[in-house]
């Protein structure tokens, strides 16, 4: 039992607490350190407290030390964990031959931070470990003169490797795929091909299938491991291998790739060029991770944040400037819904009940269209529902809005009504909401579809549009009847 | 290339055009036997018209062999994109024993949908082939006494699996865990491994490691097929193994599985129990299915939506219904608002200017403040903060909030002097935006973290407190100033 005991330490328990406590130590040590300094300075920079300064070295290896037991993604987890002093503290405590591996499970935003704030000879250092679509993934943020730098200090092939992934655009299969992989001729017997692997000596990460391919290095089909192992060793491969394999080409966009693992429940799948010829391959894991940050970044972009919010700790400064569009668009539309209300002051003026009850017509309508948005981009993302049937769709959603706003109208002229004890009043609001639900619904379907087809984003475009319509016309609708019959 | 040609069936753009053909066939033939019926029902049901029955019975036999070369993921999407007419129509001609299959891989909604049409003795026929962890995927959703019937038609061993699986609570990894594993033993030579892999025939899918265990069945390691077929076949498996395995217990939840699989990259791991044993293994696809499903629900859940409504083609009015409760709790926060602007009644009628400005300074905060709740639901998803840190991420957000509020109050408040020329009015909106958006962020940090902390959903509620209090609080700050300042 002690040795599976030990095995434990992986376990995310155990391994929560350890990297609080680094995390709660690194903090501690950057902000001693920052004392230090202040103290120093007050009572003067020639001062140097020998004593203290071998407590912080100590301090030192000692966190170094419990660095290097974990795993580069913790350690990851524990640079976004931290404040700006802490981070670097961190860093600098990071081995330089493990820093490549940590960079690339750090989010896109603490990468580029901590890539941004590194020498551009370090950063080939740090680089010169990895595959080379490691390096193109962790170099493509650089400045351009910046990378042609990093790139020139790598060897000739790592270059022109990088160089070739760089090429593809960021959301392909291309820039995702892994280049090292085994290929096998399908004429090969399987004693030969076991022969091969030992040579090799190890085999690639989620190498669960070695690819089959023709004399022209063209895609034949794919050898299952459990195949070699199982087989007879005077078998051809081609013999031994399936025939129908999932492929990808370069160009093939990730969401679609991602659409094709869940489904075929893939480890790994051959990527080929325009010519079938077998350029590299595409993992799980690439696969997952793309999968979990598209989630996560849907999330920030619905409300107008980027990526680069993800960063808890980037200066304050640039945080609140990045949220300067979002705001100015909201005062914007905001704007506007509010000199529709400024066109009926004479109808407020008359009946100021007018003022308090028009934001309701105008919330509902929101809401009601936001959940309209959010069945759409879901079918939108899975490609469930095909251009015909968006119609009926639209048809639905126009159903579901009438016989709710209908129900919900009456229930809120009936509220207004018993509070105001004003019949026309009532239907007025009534009405308006019935209206405003009907228009929420025709907008929340079309905008997605429509600004998906136009090539812009409808998971932050859609609610922008919705909110400043249902607003808008929520208040036209309700102060336009107000006007006609109770002024 | 003609081979290689016939391979690309499978490739997601062709497959599209199939799937589409499949979707457009099928509708158009629910569409005509629904006329047919009609004009039966019209002339007299007695008149039956053979020619017609034959053309039908034709059609039908086409598509039936058109998906039986589908896989069934595939056929899946089909049924989702399908009106319920036709969805019966074509689940109708998939084959009984592809039935189960095909009903893994629909969207919970539809599998309910489509599980609940079939008598019970059905449901035990198109469950029977599956594995013990897939019956009890399928049976959950079913009444408790559906369930029992359906189980008692399989046989003892199919349903003891089943009921162990059935005991693990929904979200746990035993309820997600693949029964079919193979386990070695750490003082086999590699050779006897062999020998015993061959006797098997075939592996479970998602085999890439097999899994190494004592004499009481407890975890010791694991061991990559890879060291099986390029290590020495007289070693021990205790020397080719790996010995630091990431495992999980029975009751460890999904979510954090997926974030050991992302971060580890991991294609499967062991599962045990409180005694170390191992009883299953938890692999990748599981994993992604997960993390999708999570992905996707979060976008609906955020506006009061849940999966049921995932169907785009269930019936109107139980559509309708389900909406019910957000609308409700949407105009019972609405209605708050409109109180608080209620009782400020007459400083609107002194001011008519302030209905139409109020509106602004309630969605700028609303709007703001989701900003933060966003941040706030993503770091407790990744826990990305520690306890001490979330008042650190408070102050941050707040500062953002008067940064940012400071300035676009200016910028209001200029605008707003430059309409109405009224300088204590433009101070009063100034000032409003900036206390709102510190509102805003308050509550945008707080509530997520509380509902969390008090076991409710963070998704779906945080936004509606959020918008209730902005709402609220944007009218009572800015119409309160006004009250003090303009009367």
């Amino acid at each position: 039992m002690d040795e599976a005991q030990a095995t434990r330490t992986h376990h995310h328990r155990h391994l929560e607490h350890a990297r609080a406590q680094v995390i709660e130590l690194l903090s501690r040590q950057a902000v001693e350190r920052e004392l230090v300094h202040r103290s120093e300075a007050v009572i003067g920079a020639a001062r140097q407290d020998v004593v203290a300064q071998l407590v912080e070295r100590q301090h030192h290896a000692a966190l170094q030390q419990r660095l290097a037991h974990f795993h580069p993604a913790d350690i990851a987890f524990v640079l976004e964990a931290l404040e700006v002093d802490a981070r670097a503290l961190a860093w600098s405590l990071v081995r330089p031959e493990r820093r490549g591996a940590v960079l690339l499970e750090t989010t896109a935003a603490v990468r580029r931070a901590l890539v941004q704030s590194m020498p551009v000879s370090e950063i080939a250092d740090v680089v010169r470990p990895l595959d080379p679509e490691d390096i193109a993934d962790l170099v493509q943020d650089l400045p351009e003169e910046d990378r042609r730098q990093v790139l020139a200090q790598l060897d000739q092939t790592d270059q022109a490797e990088v160089r070739s992934v760089l090429s593809f655009p960021p959301d392909s299969v291309g820039a995702a795929m892994d280049l090292d992989f085994v290929q096998v001729r399908e004429d090969a017997s399987l004693e030969a091909v076991l022969r091969l692997l030992r040579r090799r000596r190890e085999l690639p990460a989620h190498t669960n299938e070695l690819i089959v391919v023709d004399r022209g290095n063209r895609l034949r089909g794919f050898l299952p491991l459990a195949k070699l192992l199982l087989g007879d060793p005077d078998d051809q491969v081609a013999q031994a291998m399936s025939r129908d394999p999932v492929f990808f080409y370069t160009d093939d966009r990730m969401p679609e790739a991602a659409n094709a693992f869940e489904k075929y429940d893939l480890v790994s799948a051959p990527v080929v060029n325009l010519h079938d010829q077998v350029v590299g391959r595409i993992t799980v894991d690439a696969v997952v991770d793309d999968i979990r940050e598209r989630a996560q970044t849907e999330g920030l972009r619905k409300v107008g944040l980027s990526e680069a919010d993800e960063d808890l700790f980037a200066p304050l400064q640039q945080a609140a400037r990045r949220r300067w569009p979002w705001l100015a668009i909201n005062l914007a539309t905001a704007f506007l819904a509010s000199r529709v209300i400024d066109a009926f002051e004479g109808v407020i003026a008359a009946v100021v009940a007018l003022a308090a009850l028009m934001p309701i017509v105008a919330s509902i309508g929101g809401n009601s269209g936001n959940q309209s948005v959010a069945l759409v981009i879901r079918a939108l993302a899975l490609k469930a529902v095909s251009a015909a049937q968006w119609r009926r769709l639209l048809l639905r959603e126009l159903g579901i809005a009438l016989t709710n706003g209908a129900l919900w109208g009456l229930a809120l002229g009936a509220a207004t009504w018993m509070l105001y004890r004003n019949a026309a009043l009532a239907g007025v609001i009534a009405v308006a909401l019935l209206l405003n639900l009907t228009v929420a619904a025709a907008v929340g379907v079309c905008a997605p579809v429509l600004l998906q087809r136009f090539g812009r984003d409808p998971v932050m475009g859609s609610s922008i549009i919705l909110t400043a319509t249902t607003d808008s016309m929520g208040f036209f609708i309700f102060l336009g009847l107000a006007g006609i019959f109770l002024a």
